[in-house]
């Protein structure tokens, strides 16, 4: 476990180190954080839900931490204002790291003795927390970085998931009476991936992978982003506010080429390549125009158990029709961890599978992503789905 | 149909009578419409879907009405500002009743003739409509005389539902699969409401009848709208922005004694009535606080298919742990009136039942009513569910 | 006494008469107010500064009112929020009428005994203050009714001020020490026009008459909505907000000319009148391209004493460019009037004239209108100056 | 010249130099600007209104840097949106640094030649510019790390002014026709600070020294920010909505002990010091409160010139009575440099005097400094006077 603990920690600090300190402190709206607050906070996780309460002797390393870095746990304690984040400019970034040595030494001391399994469930939790934290990491520097003009390049070593090329197929999926959610036994999963129930699916087919930056440049040509009736209509209302005629993070050159921002910058748009920095209610209305709909979520986990899809993990995040709602019989994890997941149950929309930006070996066939349906900085596309009769 | 059309039109306009030409002008907010609007505009939708295509040598009463009293069809051209219904003095209610009387006396017309099923189909749509407009034109006029300090009655005769009393019992529901929806063969439902398809249920229990203002007032006394912990993480923001303390049109007198504001005026809260004007977000917390949880759409439409429940139509509407969401082969209508529901499918969350302001006769066992989970005007309560296991 | 009491009194209510209950009922911005509003208000201001102080055994018509009706009196209690004025839809229009034939019948009486200075000061306030009110019902009405897509005419039988023509003179101002405020022994004045004083003043020219539509057409032609450098920083992004590219009330038909909507309706704009509903903003903008500038108050009030300067009184307020500030020596009027003026002294342009919404005999040449640089809804043009030197 | 160019551009750098990068990066509201932004706006300004325009050969450092560094001149070109100036991650500091060095080695190549008057004027414009951002430097980080709730200082070796002391004496100020304004043969004055030219004073006493902590200390603890009657309406309706109560950067310590944050970091307030950090609307408010005004500029830089006055230029700009407006036959200055300081002459007050963090050498008597009345983050604070008949 040691092991792993190194691991993880070293990834967020390699995510970290092409960002200079000014990079790694600003915050370029209230849903994102900057990225020396992940790195704090990742950390104060540990020292909260582990250190302070099991390790005997623990001194914590700055009293005044637990206020600037507790993110949304009402039960421990107050925190400070989540879209003033960016007004943080000290602890600085070197501050920070050494913040981040105080705590990996006492976790190592702690790792290094008998773990009861109580510890060890907080431990790899911690661990997927910050995994979480790394993936938004990326996310909110490409759109702190994207504020620029300049568009400067926040890695520009990143390297773009490769395209799957080729038509998309349309492929039955498994109907009937199936069961979904994170087998019990697996070794850790969220609370709001389980309980394993039943659902009964009538017959559906899925595609065989994402829909494509070129397939979106005809919805664009279409007229998709003009025309309400393909639209929710709070979808529409913030289509209209926002004036959205792209994807986030496109943007047309002079000569009117498709040119997308990357964490390595701004380069062509592929067409080939999955499209990405969709909010649901640009993938509904596109699965709408294309004559087709979302997957429920019981679909696209029931399709992606038994059938050879292609980028179900490693591409995009992909919208399903399903609210993000409890499982039948869902339970929250008991104590000050109980707040993680249940609490956002409630106006956002779940997407399924992994990004490119998702760290191998953190998500899950039955794993669950939310977010907002306006949201869109994250790595987000679509698969398409249809009713088979 | 002639008498059904006649008994439908005279009532709105029976709703309307109590009320002062200023009163049927304002609009408080821009989720509600003024009296007048909704006269109007239920007009304008016979005239728009039925008479303009299907009634050869008709005349538009007026052709600026369109504009004005269009509410959001799209495919039915532009419209006036939804939040700027209230700043329409002209037409005054005076000619909204001669427009009303104009398209009355040519619907009567069509209707003495041999009317073929989807014509028949759309008079019935649009009786039906208008009666949904007839609760909105209730619950939008209590809200705005609730903005007048002097709280006036809109309707001095107006009678509240009678209580239930007694303590509710958690009653055992249908489980395994069942199956939902309005059944095809019902002369008139909503597209929402179909196909009716199997859904697995787990065991749980359902309660015998709402909610009371008296169980309310002990969440209330016992820190309900205090403690973050009892909410959803949207909810709790709602809650502090707006400064929720008790449900809406709830206020003390100066010796602390609860008032209740109805279409009636402002009387003592009944303790053993129903509670009402709470939005999701406070049922939510309120189930949590109990240690039970809402029923899904599903468990409450075959719980009240089969058991002997209270209050399930004429009291208050109720609020399940479903997001409103197309049902699995859900199509819209064709034609114009695709617009009806489907756009709304997103964000709101389903209500079942029917309130005291609902017509009789218009809500089914299967009618979905939705609102956004903060919304608090309507005769919204709650229902209380648990897992059986 | 009683005389002017009645005359003035009456002309509010043929101000009314042509509007109907809904009219006369919204408030179309918080800046405005309901015309029933107005009426109730002006009667407030003599129950609460005269008849409630001075007319012993005087019975309020409601209790209530005085929280409906105060204005911005802190010293005279609480108050209903301005902007929830177009919420009161009770007391209703007639219910306002008997208010204010309940006031009038005790002010009647009380002018019907000796009248003592200091009370004859407050009728005479009383006066002024409807008088100032029956020009704010013209302008809010007119606002109100501006966002009805129809554009009804709010009072059909209303006559623009008649046109100046000819070209504009500039003319010698008198200069040096001047003195300038409304002399100590004029029957009444407000206390802001006072006391007089000197001021120094170098040579200067003012026109004959106010700017016109024709020359503004020109300044719009010219791209004067377009250029920033002719505008002040606030100014530029007032009008880059609210997206201003001609005066208020101004609009084009489908062949391109401009109609101008007046209490009479819509109507063909006339070259020749007076130019109105500008803000300060825009008469800034238009001097500087015109290579003039605005007049101080003094050199106004100074040339208006002296010169034959046309359109004074009846056509249009003009903007000056003196802020709204104290004299030297200025006091607010003592007791609970002494709100009147004074606490509106910041953020505000002097504007000097008067309009054709200007009761008769209500303004003086020392008499100092003001408002906010933005406002635009009153019926406010300008005169240009420029330095003699 | 290049010693004065080499001392001024030396003192921004070391401003900057006790602060770490992200200090440097970011904006705490849309008034304030990042260190950074002010290290390299003043490097623009040399750049774009000398070296650019009369240096031939001249190479930009960096052609994007006009977009972002330019700060409102419309006539130079489009830029970078106000709000959003800590966006800008980069460049970083250090290359804002190598910016200025850049730019200094060519203005020290070009002031090592014949420097023709139109130049200098503009060097010593820029250099009198670049001052102005050295105050705002300090007041904008100032405001920036007062966001941090662990209050960290800017500068540990900051010194405040040295408090005065003793009872304030009321002295009588020149009187009758006056001259103000910054006469033409000073070497160096903003287009603002003329003409001089003629003013006539009615007889007025001034304080001898500004307002201080434990005078205003007087005012809260008599209610002064309870009462609306002693604010202006605009000031009240602040207040109000900021929830003032106290100046800016006092805080009260858990003993109930007023704490005051500056540059150096917390400490107890100083009750001899002068009162800082107060907006034109509390500044009003407390003179009204203490039975006097604000002085009029004409009467401060008239009693300035003659009389013994304290804390005249080195201690908190002093608010006045004046409306900041242009003076009688005000001109821009030609050119580019025009919209330096005309376009913000409306909404905004006159300051006069100076403040600790006033470059020393940078004011005059005649100097016209200006904010609007809500604005609390400068070193503001006022001077008594009163009428004396």
């Amino acid at each position: 476990m040691q092991e792993r603990y190194q691991a993880v920690r070293g990834h967020s600090e390699r995510l970290a180190a092409p960002l200079s300190a000014e990079d790694q402190a600003i915050q370029s709206m209230p849903d994102a954080s900057p990225t020396k607050w992940h790195l704090a906070h990742t950390t104060w996780f540990y020292e909260t839900f582990l250190l302070g309460r099991f390790e005997p002797g623990y001194k914590v390393c700055n009293p005044d931490y637990a206020f600037l870095f507790n993110s949304y746990y009402e039960a421990a304690g107050p925190r400070h204002a989540r879209p003033a984040r960016g007004m943080i400019t000290r602890p600085s970034v070197a501050e920070v790291i050494a913040y981040r040595r105080h705590v990996y030494a006492a976790m190592l001391r702690l790792l290094g003795r008998d773990v009861p399994p109580d510890l060890r469930f907080l431990v790899e939790l911690g661990l997927h927390h910050e995994q979480q934290h790394q993936e938004l990491l990326v996310t909110d520097v490409l759109h702190a970085l994207a504020q620029n003009p300049l568009k400067p390049a926040c890695d520009p070593g990143w390297r773009p998931p490769l395209p799957i090329g080729g038509e998309a197929r349309m492929l039955d999926g498994p109907s009937g009476l199936v069961e979904i959610g994170t087998p019990a036994e697996t070794p850790f999963y969220f609370d709001n991936e389980g309980p394993r129930h039943r659902v009964w699916l009538d017959p559906y087919r899925i595609a065989s992978r994402p829909v494509t930056n070129g397939e979106w440049l005809r919805f664009i040509e279409a007229g998709g982003y003009a025309q309400p009736l393909l639209w929710m209509s709070d979808g529409w209302a913030a289509r209209y506010a926002e004036d959205w005629q792209a994807p986030l993070h496109w943007q047309q050159d002079r000569d009117g080429r498709w040119m997308q921002f990357s964490p390595a910058g701004l380069a062509p748009l592929d067409p080939d390549a999955s499209v990405r920095h969709i909010c649901w209610y640009e993938a509904d209305a596109f699965a709408r125009w294309a004559g087709k709909r979302l997957p429920t979520e019981a679909e696209w986990e029931a399709a992606a158990a038994t059938l050879p899809l292609d980028a179900v993990a490693d591409d995009v995040w992909q919208w399903t029709e399903s609210a993000y709602r409890p499982y039948p019989g869902y339970r929250p994890w008991a104590g000050l961890v109980g707040e993680y997941n249940g609490k956002f149950m409630i106006n956002t929309m779940v997407l399924r599978g992994g990004s490119v930006a998702t760290p191998p070996g953190h998500a899950r066939l039955g794993y669950r992503n939310f977010f907002h349906p306006d949201k869109r900085w994250q790595f987000t596309g679509l698969r398409l789905a249809e009713n088979a009769r």
